[in-house]
């Protein structure tokens, strides 16, 4: 392919937080000619329509439209769109793959960020880091109460969706010494056995972790999938995490369990962002909140552009995406 | 070897901290007789010395006596001295190994609880777990103040001692693909090798590591090992952990340089403990405290017993002990 004549959609704003002053250079010495979104707000498929005739390649992001077929059909000379971004259902219908563009994303760069966090919050709540440190400034030196500290060494993990963040989370827990135990339908045993893990059903599996955490994407038959039946089985003591979707479980439910003060729960995303001010979340023990940062740090974020330009390079050079997204996986994808 | 006749010079409450009821009963179990300190307080070698006549084995744990002649004149029999704990260096004096005991204890078992409470005081700082749950739950969603989420993942992370603990640690960091480098003057090139990181002396260490842990027994040459000079070598934004030994770090120089708020600090071990309730670390932002607890959790303490019991099991019957302390090693030991 000649050097890519490139549309980028993302607006100014936050193409300065997922770019470097480094990759802004290199994504203008990569490509033949640029054309960027100078305003405010990511372009629509109107703007992108009006724009994109003789475009060989989109960078993408949120925010960004739809590639229905009337934006495809102003598109011919379109090769490959780079979502620099996680969940890419929305802005890739089947018929941008039936065209024969290209699809990649960042996904998989972002799911080393989730997994990292997983890891963060399941040991800091295991350990009771926060809890500690909140007694000894408070004058109190080993007392925090009934909830002791506890390990993840040698202990039972459940993990919900062997989606790309369940898969890189694997790694990280390998060297714990923990029984990993994987939920989910589209895992065929020997893919399980591939990753070392034991495939349970999700009661199973629910009923038996010392730690859970959810990985699974939102889709119709995992939409409060994690009801207050599959919350009552939960162990006394065990931790529940969940940086994915809160769409997984079903809030309420969630709420009315975490009264009980039973086990421990980290959550990440929540119905409505930012979480109300009179939530009943905010007041909760045995809780610990974050407001949607499991994926991208700063840092992380920053080179997201970096990550697609990598690919964008990769096609240009004729060498095989290292984050194409196929039109099978669609329907089992965030 | 016959069964073991067994003396446990643990006091009783300390006992039932570091077994569990079935340990117990293996206890009792495993050993032809067993006499125990029925008090609450550890016997001291005058006790312990009327009661070591053909005892072949010792269960020991903190606030044991030191093994001293006087003591091991009194114990012909004694084969092995098994000590439920990790500082060893004052219970087992030369002359132990030099009349032909064995000895083991528990310090790599607790070792493993410590580089699990490394790696999440690590990742929770990075991370800002606490500050984000703070934010959220203060009314603010993501505004955490100047000092934003990092992390782990691709970073230089330096230990400071190739020890237990420090070799433990490398499998927990290898999987987030940081670049490991270790000071220890201990450590050979070859050792280095076969561990899969770069040896460097300590002030390449702290100048260029973006974490840095400490995981070094006190001797004359560690002691304030970690001064004014060394901290001030550390980077902006660095992380610097001590769950080790206060006494490797020059306490008034670390506050000095912590008030700066330059980078941050995780510390569970104090040259006073309890700390102080006036004590400056107490009010200090930046700095993550735990009350010397990063070897032992409840249900790791509560397994000493046993680890101890393994060992006595494998001397009794004539296989390896697996954590056996050797001459050589006293000098360089905690």
């Amino acid at each position: 392919m000649p050097t890519p004549r490139l549309l980028v959609t993302v607006e100014r704003p936050l193409l300065q937080r997922i770019s470097t002053p480094k990759s802004r250079v290199r994504l203008a010495s990569l490509a033949e000619s640029v054309t960027f979104s100078d305003g405010d707000r990511a372009w629509d498929a109107a703007d992108v329509g009006e724009r994109i005739g003789g475009v060989t390649a989109v960078l993408a992001s949120w925010g960004s439209c739809t590639y229905h077929e009337q934006v495809l059909d102003a598109a011919p000379d379109l090769e490959i769109i780079c979502y620099a971004a996680g969940t890419i259902r929305s802005v890739t219908p089947p018929v941008v793959f039936e065209r024969g563009v290209r699809v990649t994303h960042a996904a998989d760069f972002i799911a080393l960020g989730v997994a990292e966090h997983t890891l963060a919050v399941v040991l800091g709540v295991l350990r009771r880091t926060g809890d500690f440190d909140a007694a000894m400034r408070a004058g109190r030196w080993r007392d925090i109460g009934p909830v002791v500290d506890r390990e993840l060494y040698g202990k039972r993990y459940g993990i919900i969706g062997a989606s790309k963040v369940g898969r890189r989370l694997i790694p990280l827990l390998r060297p714990f010494e923990v029984e990993i135990v994987v939920a989910d339908p589209y895992l065929t045993e020997s893919d399980a056995q591939k990753l070392g893990v034991d495939k349970l059903e999700l009661p199973d599996l629910m009923r038996t972790s010392d730690v859970i955490s959810i990985h699974a994407p939102v889709l119709p038959a995992t939409c409060h999938m994690i009801d207050a039946q599959m919350l009552a089985l939960i162990k006394d003591n065990a931790v529940l995490v969940n940086n994915a979707r809160s769409a997984l479980i079903d809030t309420d439910a969630l709420v009315a369990e975490l009264a009980k003060e039973r086990f421990d729960c980290a959550l990440d995303v929540f119905d409505q962002e930012p979480l109300p001010p009179d939530h009943p979340l905010l007041g909760m023990r045995r809780v610990l909140l974050s407001p949607h940062v499991a994926g991208l740090t700063p840092e992380r974020r920053s080179r997201l552009t970096d990550a697609m330009l990598d690919e964008l390079e990769r096609h240009a050079n004729g060498r095989p995406l290292r984050h194409e997204v196929t039109i099978d996986q669609l329907d089992s994808m965030a």
